[in-house]
């Protein structure tokens, strides 16, 4: 992908953008929202503190490029369809929208009875999932991380696994269970085993966790059978979005052998509503870490197949109305990248299809700091969190949000994803029994 | 449940259904498929080797009963909207099937034009996955599969986790690789740590194998939070289905710490076509197998939580024209049960939905015929299989077809589910590089 005059630092547009919004007129994310209740969802744009309802601006006939021409792609309730067709048209899409929305451009600028019902004020809209979901990979793709979480459950000489370094360790999650960004999180019941007890018991989980990741929907599939190379993987995604994999570290490690994790990850999984393209990424390209040992042919990726994204977890709590930064990392510290994490997937035939969520794994950095959920922060709990009221935190309390945020910044601006965040509702009472 | 009039053992069809058919009239599965090539797919049953076509009968009006007058569940594409409906709908629509199929009945059987619209030979129809399945579960349910595995990985001592005999433990599969009997499966290629050696190569699975399984399709689902407790399970449950839970062992073995089976499974899952209902199966109830220790309170089932459904596992090679059959085993020998599964996976909250998939584990019974995989069949490939034409097997070779079949049998009928078949295509040549 090169830079085109969608990147143009000098673009402005006729809309109104604060200059620390993340959404200035060369990010353009996509999503899925509803207008107001009542209102069917369909695809948008997001520009500063406006939602652009794309779906009536295909009803006009305004995107009339050669791929989307006759097409409905945006008055749809989900972004599948537009996945389904593949670079060229989110390009032709992403440029049209961007020509609309200069401020040299007069079509929708100067048509008042169209802004008013085209360009929407966020604070109205609801924003949904923005994809039909079929199947939801997690990876586990931060060597810090990996790293961390080994040390403590296995100890220092065996923190990392033999096949870490070889390849993207990933294990399939639940798709019914994701929910978008603001729905509030159950804490769940399940079986425990407490400290020296032979036996579980059942209850409320108490080291409820979260894990800051980012994830990419696919967008193309591929036919069961036939690999996507690693060359042709960024053709098959779509773009990013913010993910927080809540997990209940208790359930976990009671649950989690042989098979891998299951309960503990699949009562609620959350996504930021924007979509933020592969397109809008492309002046934070970097490279990832150095991969020593060299992969396998099939998991080789020169160049820049990264991005720069900075990333942050904040907490508000019941007594801390303002939120607290309490982690702060970059997607650049991931190991294995897209490009390889997709390769991967599909290497033995696996197929994927449009709207499949592909997530990181917690993204931890390696710096404390940058440590990506609380079980690392905290280090199993032993090390509390100090909050500036002077309360502490070792896993998550009932009321707590955790609001995840992420921009790629340069140029004097930022492209962002807005916020994923949740907060924890009490376990549900008189649960399934003892 | 109690048996009612569809299960009547002297109930018979103006259908030709010969005696050893798994699918009299007291059967009466569900299934979605094609009258020919270029048809819309749609829903029907089958009788003998008769399909009938339930969108025909529904679309002149025959389910008149009070759940289904009005409603288009069988003129659909796949089983999701007659499973959201629930039990007395499923129940109403076996009633009504059951009559317009007896012998005494003249509805169709009177009418020349509708019978031949609404009655296809079965080998004209093409059968498809039955229901649009959001999420596959995997579980591990089988302590006599568990056993032999444990053992063969990490010896007599340690064979079952000390989670195993609390909890049906599971793992997400892959929804996207379903695919009906008959569809080819092609030879995964995948990173394997050869014997001995310390870096991993890139090439076609050599440990390729079946797995004998069982599942069940959801009915109605849950919202997300609110657990379905063990007592209701079966409401939730539509029928069961044969499944072959393909695994490339190499692949598993270097892959799968610490998060469990990913690529090693996910190339494909073949389900057989016919759905088995629950009403089908009820006069086949049975105890399972005692659980000691005793579950937590969310998991106790009292009464007969299980079917009695001997399965078996045949192999047709390239100079092996006849099925051999490999292997025997039961649905009962099941440690943990379809009830005691659901309630589990909901728990936490987690939400499911209708046409979700199921599946039980490899099911081996306590001899050593009846172990349902080769892994455990041939123990690690070490006690060859010998076939009769003299031929051997420790795992699957290209060529090599796996034939799954399953039926209940009682008062001189059987109640079965037809086959769930695939034949080994050779890895792909020139694949995604070394």
């Amino acid at each position: 992908m090169a830079l085109d005059e969608t990147h143009d630092p000098g673009l402005e547009s006729f809309v109104d953008v604060s200059p620390d919004s993340p959404f200035p007129i060369q990010n353009l994310p996509f999503g899925v929202f509803r207008p107001g209740p009542g209102f069917d969802p369909r695809v948008g744009t997001r520009i500063g503190d406006t939602v652009v309802d794309l779906g009536v601006l295909e009803s006009r006939g305004l995107f009339d490029g050669p791929e989307l021409s006759g097409r409905t792609v945006f008055a749809r309730p989900r972004l599948n369809d537009l996945l389904a067709l593949g670079r060229p048209a989110w390009r032709e899409a992403r440029a049209t929208i961007s020509r609309l929305l200069r401020r040299d451009c007069g079509t929708l600028r100067d048509d008042e009875s169209l802004r008013e019902i085209a360009l929407l004020p966020v604070a109205r809209c609801e924003m949904l999932v923005p994809a039909e979901i079929g199947d939801y990979t997690d990876f586990y793709s931060s060597r810090h991380h990996a790293t961390n979480v080994g040390i403590m459950f296995r100890g220092p000489d065996n923190a990392l696994m033999p096949n870490w370094l070889h390849l993207p360790v990933a294990y399939h999650g639940r798709s019914s269970s994701i929910v978008p960004s603001g729905t509030p999180v159950r804490r769940p019941c399940g079986q425990i085993l407490p400290r020296d007890a032979e036996r579980p018991v059942f209850g409320p989980s108490r080291l409820l966790d979260f894990e800051l990741e980012v994830g990419f929907l696919v967008g193309p599939g591929n036919p069961l059978g036939e690999p996507i190379p690693v060359e042709r993987a960024e053709d098959h995604i779509f773009g990013l979005v913010l993910v927080n994999d809540w997990s209940a570290r208790d359930i976990q490690k009671w649950e989690y052998q042989p098979l891998g994790p299951f309960l503990s990850k699949n009562f609620a999984t959350t996504v930021s509503p924007w979509v933020v393209t592969l397109e809008a990424l492309e002046p934070f390209r970097t490279e990832g870490p150095v991969q020593d040992p060299e992969p396998l042919g099939y998991l080789r990726t020169p160049g820049n197949p990264t991005w720069d994204i900075p990333l942050t977890v904040a907490l508000r709590t019941e007594s801390l109305e303002t939120p607290h930064v309490i982690a702060r990392s970059n997607f650049r510290h991931l190991y294995w990248n897209v490009r390889q994490q997709l390769a991967h997937h599909t290497v033995t035939g696996c197929n994927v299809r449009p709207g499949d969520l592909m997530a990181s794994g917690t993204i931890s950095g390696p710096e404390k700091h940058e440590r990506g959920c609380l079980l690392e922060l905290t280090w199993r709990g032993e090390e509390p969190i100090e909050l500036p009221d002077g309360s502490t935190r070792t896993f998550l309390l009932d009321g707590d949000e955790v609001i995840i945020t992420g921009a790629a910044a340069g140029d004097g601006r930022r492209v962002g994803f807005g916020s994923c965040a949740g907060r924890i509702l009490p376990a549900r009472v008189g649960g399934a029994g003892s």
